[in-house]
């Protein structure tokens, strides 16, 4: 028998049972998702998604990292100094300076001298969160009543909302939760929140102290296998000694500034859809064949959205 | 300015207020750790450390992970399969054969033919946890008044005892948890829980779901750096395709084996000192400068027990 050792947590196809008398299969979250309906999908516009290309790798591979941009109405300030950064190709040239094992890896200007483009907003810390009964004009009540169940932990309650894992605050506010893959904006000392021109992702145990103190502008959606895997820097913070140890990175750009045939395309499991309450309440639940005892619960970073590259047609 | 970026996760020096009208400082978790007193660290015995060196990189340095076994009660039928398995050598010559992305790393056997030493026991599932009020001859009772504040999440209560991150049920069970750089065993389908012979280490947000469905022998507490920037694998579940993508493992010992020059030596914070409860503390509510909002809570997993390096005299 070929040694299983460990449950998958990717997808696997989903079988139906041939016959009424057999057991009812216990299929898996990925299992669930791959057998929601087209429906339940939802494309991500190529205008929401930032397209990071590092220098080939050392065998001359192309290595592409995409980020899909947080949505509205989260941290839209500093997102849009990221639009302005894309556009100016700011980043073309600089490189990735810093990977700290368990925590983050982190891009931008290495030296720290690069002018930026003008007319970057300061954002102020109160845009770390949203209020849902502010004035922005979207319905989080009723879309909250649709979505996946509210889960309390010793950080927060939160929620799977529009997509995106959300803490929820007892004072109303909303934020984007630091998960494995989520980008963030680096910044100086407080009242900094920084520009959006250096930028971070999770590539370890989430890092939930972090929330509502930084922003949270993304998540890595594909080739986060081409930043976790760098080596770890041995300066304090995981910050690279020597410029030979940085990865260059060739360009960032917004996806719908590509050429059409270079964009990549992907889409998301709607969260307030029924395939969606399944799919958690699954990750909470393992009832597949290898458990044995299904925890009962899961936290919001083990209940990953399911996103996927959409097949060319 | 030299960006701060982010908050330092690791231990700074602690500097004491030089006068008393200045501001009292507010140290980090690590800083907290590193001013602990002589008497609050543990040394980790030589016969607890398993000692895995890698072949060394592709410069020619050596790669050496560094795994404590998990202390008793937890896993001794698996970690006496584990002793056994080391003083055979079974593991020299074997290989890293799975890296998957926010998983795990795992290593083994990759023919699966390798015949296993005589004498290795068949552990019961029921081992995966232990009762706090059974036979075993430990006072866990007393040794909890002394410890670690308890928390709360969607899995279960946990608690840092004995030095370690551990699950509390609510029918008296106890549990050593799935953090990052656990350490389990790999096993095929229920009723089987694996003999000690396949290993994995958590490489990605701690999958809490594997909690009491496998079981965690040890953690990395040195050069997990070696693993987690392995290159990933592009078959299911993160196995390599080829023998050449396998990393081969030059041997693999428990460290009082190994000349008393070359044994590694680590100590742990207890966690049933002062010192750890206000490291624990800390860790949940972060009041050192880069933070503006302390989140009220961490969970087991973000209040990794510090474990360091002690230095030769």
């Amino acid at each position: 028998m070929k040694h299983l050792l460990l449950a998958a947590t990717a997808a696997a196809s989903f079988t139906l049972p041939v016959t009424a008398s057999e057991p009812a299969p216990t299929p898996s979250p990925g299992e669930i998702a791959a057998a929601a309906p087209a429906s339940d999908w939802i494309a991500i516009a190529p205008s929401d998604l930032l397209v990071m290309d590092l220098a080939p790798d050392a065998k001359g591979k192309p290595r592409r990292v995409v980020i899909q941009l947080t949505p509205a109405p989260f941290s839209q300030g500093w997102i849009g100094n990221i639009r302005k950064l894309a556009a100016a190709h700011w980043w073309d040239g600089t490189s990735i300076n810093r990977v700290q094992d368990n925590y983050v890896v982190q891009w931008g200007d290495a030296t720290e001298k690069k002018p930026l483009p003008e007319g970057l907003a300061a954002v102020p810390e109160s845009e770390y969160v949203v209020s849902r009964t502010g004035a922005a004009g979207w319905d989080a009540a009723r879309a909250m009543k649709r979505s996946a169940p509210i889960i309390s932990d010793p950080y927060a309650s939160s929620q799977a909302l529009w997509g995106w894992p959300v803490g929820r605050g007892k004072d109303g506010e909303l934020w984007p939760v630091h998960c494995y893959g989520a980008v963030g904006v680096g910044r100086n000392m407080s009242p900094d929140t920084g520009s959006g021109a250096e930028l971070y992702t999770v590539i370890g145990h989430a890092p939930r102290h972090l929330d509502r103190n930084i922003a949270v502008v993304g998540r890595v959606i594909g080739g986060i296998e081409h930043l976790s895997s760098l080596p770890r820097g041995t300066e304090a913070l995981g910050f690279y000694k020597t410029e030979g140890e940085r990865t260059p990175i060739a360009s960032i750009r917004i996806a719908s500034e590509l050429p059409a045939a270079d964009q990549p395309k992907f889409e998301y499991l709607s969260t307030e859809g029924d395939s969606f309450a399944r799919y958690a309440d699954a990750r909470a639940n393992r009832r597949d064949p290898f458990f044995i005892r299904p925890a009962g619960g899961a936290d919001i970073c083990n209940i990953p959205v399911p996103v996927r590259p959409v097949a060319a047609k």
